[in-house]
C-alpha cells in the first residue's frame, strides 16, 4: 500500500484547514479602522493557528518521508490526527471572537493537546510497524519536544483558571520550540543514505545511472 | 486512461467534504459552557460523519489500488459516489442542529444508503471492466459487509418513525463494522504478488534491480 | 514545463468548486418536511451543476492527456476556464434560491456559455501549440458538441425572456449531450498507440522491460 | 527532501484561496438586476484577486521548477508567502463590499505588498541555498518586475489618502506587468538543457533511452 495517497489526502486536509480558518475573519461592513479593530484578536489567533498547521505539515512531511509502508493502523492514526487538526478552525474562531477569554483559550489548548497526542500515536504506530531499527525510531531519539509540548499545553489549559494570557504564552512558546523543523530525521536520513533509492523522484534516475 | 487523476480528484473532494463539515459547527458568541452545550449533538454528528468519510476514503483507496484502468463508466460511477458523499455535510448539519430528530436522522440514513449503493455500483463497474478473474473480484468475495450495510441503514431509516436513537445506533454499528479496512483486498493483492510491478513507486526500482 | 501541476491545480479548483456548491444548500432550522421543501430547487440546481463540473473535469482530463507540453498561453487559457467555472456556485445558488426565476436562469446560462467559450479557447491554444497533426486535433475533428452547446445556451438565455423552463430544458439537454465522455480522444489515443510511453506510470516500466 | 509535497501543498492552498474568494460574492435574495447591482464592485475585486493568485501560481510554478531541493528555510519562506495570499479573500471581500473605499483599498495594497516581499524572500532563500550559479539566479537576473511592483503598491497605498481610484489603477497595472509569465526562467532552463533529466516524468524515459 503506497504512501502517496496518504500524503495527498493529508496535504489536502491541512491545506483546507489552513485556508478555511481565514473565513472566521468575517468581513466587517464598516470601512473604518473602528470596524477593523475587533478583528485584531481574531487575526492574532489566525496567525498562531497558521503557524501550528505549518509546523504539523512540516513534521508530518518528515515523518511520512521516513516511513516505508502504510498499514491500516497507520491510516487511521493519521485520520485521527487530521480529526483534531480539523477542529482547530472552530477553536481558533471561538478564542479570537471572545478576545482570548478563559474557556475558549482552554478549549484551544485542549485541541492542541489532543493533536499532539494523536501525532505521538501516529509516530508510535509507524515505529511499531517498522521496528526499533527503523529510520524514524533512530531519528526521533529522545523526542524531548514531543514530551515537553503536552506538558506546556496542560499548564496552559490549567492557567486559564487564573490568567488566560499565561495560556497564550504557553501556546506561543510551544510553537516557537517546534518552528525549527525536525532536523533529527533529516540528519538521520542523510547519514543512512547508502545509494539505495529513497523516493519516486530519485529512483528511476539513480537506477538508470547505475545501469550506465 | 490513468487512474492517478481519479485518485487525486476523489482525494480532493473527500478532503474538502471532511473539512467543510466542521464549518457547520458554528462558533458561538458566548464564551461559556452554556454557549458550547447546544453544539454537543453537532459535534457528535461531525465525529460520526468524519469516521464515515474516513472509511470511504480508506476503502476507495484499496478499491482503486486493485483497479487496472479507468473507463468512462468507472469515472461517472466514481462521480456518483462523490455526489452522495458531498451531501453528507448538509445531512450532518441538519441532524446535529436538530438534536437527532426523526426526519433529519432519516435523511442522514438515506444519504448513507445512497452512498453505499453508489459504492457498490462503482465496484460493479470496475469488476465488469476487468472480468471475473480480476484482483478486485477475488478480493471482494462474498462481500457480507457491503450487503449488510444497506439493510442496517434501511432499518435505521424506518426506525426514525418510532425511535430516532435506534437509527443512530444503526449508523454507529455500520461504522464500527467498516472501521476495519478491507483486508480482503490487501490480502489478495499480496497473494497475487508475483514480481510484476504494482505501483509507480516500485516500478522503476524493481525494473532497475532486475537489470542489475 | 510539465503538465502535472496544471492537472493538480485544475483538479484542486474543480474539487473545491463542486464541494462548496453544497454550502449553498443552507441547513434549515426546522426539522420538518416543510423546512426541507424550499430547498428542492436549490438541490436540483446543485445536481445540474455537479453534473456540469463532472463533465468539465472528465473532458479536461482527456484534453490534457492529449497535450504534450504546457506553455504560458495554455496556462492562462486554463485559468480563464477555471475562472468561469468558479462562478458556477454563485450562479447555482442564485438560480436555486429564486426557484429558477428568469434573470438568475439567464445568468446561469451566461456562465455556462462563457465556460464553453473558455474551454474552446483552451482547446485552440493547445492545438495552436502542437500543430494540425496533434493527437488532440485529430481527436476533436468536427467537434459538433463544442459547436452546438453555445448555441443551445444562447437559446436558453434568450428563452428566459419568455419562459424560464425552456432555459432549464436547454441546460439539461446540453448536459445530456456531454455526459458521454469524449470517446474521440480516447479512440484516437488508442489508435496512435505504437508502444511508445504515454504516461509517467508506464514510462519507467516499459523502458526497463525494453532493456531486458 | 523532495519538492513534490511543497508543490502539492502550495497548489492546494492557492486552489482553495482562489475558490473561497467567490464565497464573498454573497447570493442576493432578490432575483432582479437591482439585487445584482451592489455585487458589481465585489465581482470586480474578485476578478483582480483571481488574476493575482493566477500570477502567483504561475510564477511559483516556474520558481519551484528551477529549484533543486527544499530546505527547512525554503519551506517556511513558502508558508510565509501562502500566509499573506490566504489573507487576500478577506481583503478582497472588504474592498469589494465597501465599493473600493480608501481604507479597504489600502489594506488590499498592503496584503499585496506583503505577499510581494514574501515572494522575494522565498526567491532569496532558494538562491541562498543553491548558489550564485543556480538556474534561478541566472534566470531572475535584474528582476525589474520584482523591484518595481512593491514601489507601485506603495504608491497605491499612499494614494488612498487622496484618491482610492489611483490605488486600483496601480494594482491593475502591476497585474498587467506580471501577466506575462516569467519567460526568463523558461528561457534559461531551455538554454541550460544539456540532456540531463529535469523532471520525474522524463527521467525514467530518458534514462532508459540512453541505455538503449
Amino acid at each position: 500500500m503506497g504512501k502517496s495517497r496518504l500524503e495527498a489526502f493529508s496535504d489536502g486536509v491541512l491545506a483546507i484547514v489552513i485556508t478555511i480558518m481565514v473565513l472566521e475573519i468575517k468581513v466587517p461592513h464598516d470601512a473604518t479602522l473602528a470596524g477593523l479593530a475587533p478583528l485584531v484578536p481574531v487575526f492574532l489567533s489566525y496567525v498562531l493557528s497558521f503557524v501550528y498547521i505549518g509546523i504539523y505539515w512540516n513534521n508530518h512531511h518528515h515523518m511520512i518521508h521516513a516511513t516505508n509502508r502504510v498499514t491500516g493502523r497507520i491510516m487511521w492514526a493519521n485520520l485521527h490526527l487530521l480529526f483534531w487538526l480539523s477542529l482547530l478552525p472552530f477553536a481558533t474562531g471561538w478564542m479570537g471572537e471572545n478576545h482570548f477569554a478563559a474557556l475558549p483559550s482552554a478549549l484551544y489548548g485542549f485541541v492542541l493537546l489532543a493533536a499532539a497526542i494523536a501525532y505521538w500515536l501516529l509516530q508510535q504506530s509507524i515505529i511499531a510497524d517498522q521496528g526499533e531499527q527503523s529510520i524514524l525510531m533512530r531519528a526521533v531519539g529522545g523526542d524531548w519536544k514531543g514530551k515537553l509540548s503536552p506538558l506546556l499545553y496542560l499548564i496552559g489549559i490549567l492557567a486559564t483558571l487564573l490568567a488566560p494570557w499565561v495560556a497564550q504564552a504557553m501556546y506561543v512558546l510551544v510553537a516557537l520550540i517546534w518552528l525549527v523543523p525536525d532536523r533529527r530525521i533529516e540528519h538521520t536520513l542523510q547519514m543512512g543514505a547508502d545509494g539505495s533509492p529513497r523516493s519516486n523522484a530519485t529512483t528511476g534516475h539513480q537506477g538508470s545511472r547505475e545501469d550506465a
